[in-house]
């Protein structure tokens, strides 16, 4: 069983330039930005709403992809865990998943508040949040 | 921006053989199955305790990936949505979503329910729910 090949399909703008500005997870966040969508997706997009949460899957695409065991957050005191047992950056697929809110649609573009992802992220897939 | 290589970590095995068989997701799921983990990401599954509930992403192999308008559960009344406003499983990147309990942990395998994936569905990552 091997790999399969993932596309990107749009990319996050926002003012977190940084690991260590990001919050450590959408729940914790209240950090605007944009969700640029390519144009050979944004028919995906349509009939996303303002004032809905939306579920976006993010390539984290600097993550080290050799990680199995991490100190969650960074925290040396409770020793290590196994990398599925947490929501670590650091994984074989590097998948991080955030709920944001929607504010303002603009063409490709999805205003969201919720941000924990660096700016330049690739993002690579959207859904509805089930309730 | 390109693309990204997904290394499978694991593969489901259970009793969901064809799709029309499937539950629509997680939450309308009380199906039974195994995660069984490869050998070289074992490691990563440690601390994942009985009880608890996980994330698992899965790969739809099957998908159609060239989809970006959906008739949601096919019903045919409500017209076309855009896909990433949805869950199908067919989208550009067919990872789904599963929120899975887990009842027993045997060596590299994982005992869950609430599964909606067929058997044989790759498992690309495994995260910590966030409560």
């Amino acid at each position: 069983m091997g790999q399969f090949q993932l596309e990107v399909i749009g990319m996050v703008h926002c003012d977190i330039m940084h690991r260590k500005d990001a919050p450590k997870n959408f729940s914790e966040s209240d950090r605007k930005g944009v969700l640029e969508i390519y144009p050979a997706y944004t028919q995906g997009m349509e009939d996303i709403k303002v004032g809905e949460t939306i579920v976006v899957l993010f390539w984290f695409h600097k993550s080290d992809r050799t990680v199995l065991k991490v100190y969650p957050r960074g925290d040396r005191t409770n020793g290590l865990r196994g990398v599925f047992s947490t929501r670590s950056p650091s994984r074989p697929n590097p998948i991080c998943i955030s709920e944001l809110e929607v504010y303002e649609v603009n063409g490709n573009c999805l205003k969201v508040v919720g941000l924990d992802a660096l700016d330049g992220t690739p993002i690579v897939d959207i859904k509805k949040k089930i309730s």
